[in-house]
């Protein structure tokens, strides 16, 4: 299995909120930077989907939170690929936090992304790009 | 069944990013403006966790992206206390879009809340609120 | 001098941060949606920018805080158009709390607009906009 | 005179908006991630102000927007102490984006920021603190 992708994350205040943790929302805001990073560095340096015409648009998205972060925090965002289909690709999240002798676990989630032309209609996703993406999948269904 | 409570948004670019589309993040600040306005309305017009001194915190949502919503749409959230128990509260939504016959669905979700003290700490509903809140909610769990 | 145009905002943890208050880049948003709503309102109540192949650029801001909006505030936006010219509009906003005896001023501040077009090219404000706002503006400076 | 300190950011799509470009509010955003990093490389390494009890709030900040910034960009955060007073401080910024033969000037900007205490009132800041700021900054007046 691969290894997760692993970048990191400051917290600013302008991610946090009156109960003085992260909002609940910007944490989907770190899952994009998280899979935005993995495709840089597993699969291509360039913008890979917006020159192919594509944009891989969110359809589905779940998140626990299990503790919270706070102000100064150094999160880190691990980045896993763990479905790919033509039609469909699944990126899973965990979000820590490094504490005295562990990483503690704060956020975990997933989002499902599927692939959409400039005139915003679901396509599969081109041969040449599911061939280069299916290495690092963890679970990889169908073909192109 | 009670009836959803339904409150509008209307898009702002602030919404939106370079897909053309709202961002998928922001649906969770509509459930957030849902939830809350169906708590002024249905439960009580003031402070009602804050006086109390709880925080009712997101740990767990989930949101299933149907069709895009644009600039400028005037947007309808629908919302419904789901599910009650004294340690933790569902609320579902709907966003939809008036066009000329039909209400459009564009994002379903929901969101779990548990309720918090000042000290971070996970706390049972006071019985009060959990009496008040339980004839708003389609199920409800346990008791206090 | 025309009478500023005024919408509501209720405060929601989304626009907080762990200071307990409304993030400072926030209100900028707020100013968003006050000249969109000032423009439904007094000039058009369609697209009329997007409609006529135009949008309006934000290419200078300031804003000064006065005090802190916090969590469930319901905050009033006053928008006046103090300055019109063919390539410059500027909005002008006053951010407000409904208090005993007063409303408080919490920010004012001010926004520069110009007219670009779809390729991104600064241009002039088509004559019959520049009419249909001269009206609604504080001063008006050159013509179309 | 100091160098100005620099970071950078990826932009996502999360910060861009319909128009296509970084949506002008999130450049705050931006200005605070410069600020934060200024202090912890040159002034302590630690949450020097929260450990010291004090926040510092921004009351003026001021943004001119001369290019725009666009999906996947990677940006350049130039922050300069400007102004220190024991009761006001001045961060100025430059974003900029590094194209074939020059670093492009995109936005520019201030923020004056105020030290408050844990009640939300304005303090001078500490005497050692000022005395660890003064050296990195522009312009210095008056003392503690």
């Amino acid at each position: 299995m691969p290894e997760p992708f692993v970048c990191t994350h400051r917290v600013l205040f302008a991610d946090t909120d009156a109960a003085g943790v992260v909002y609940h929302a910007h944490y989907l805001r770190l899952f994009e930077s998280g899979r935005t990073e993995f495709l840089r560095d597993r699969i291509s340096p360039g913008r890979v989907f917006t020159e192919s015409g594509l944009v891989l648009v969110v359809i589905e998205s779940w998140l626990r939170y299990k503790a919270a972060a706070v102000y100064d925090d150094l999160l880190q965002i691990e980045t896993r690929l763990t479905r790919l289909s033509p039609v469909r690709i699944r990126f899973s999240y965990r979000i820590l936090r490094e504490e005295k002798e562990l990483r503690r676990l704060l956020v975990k989630g997933y989002t499902d992304l599927a692939p959409v032309n400039a005139r915003g209609k679901l396509v599969r996703l081109p041969h040449e790009l599911f061939e280069k993406m299916a290495p690092c999948a963890e679970e990889v269904r169908g073909g192109t």
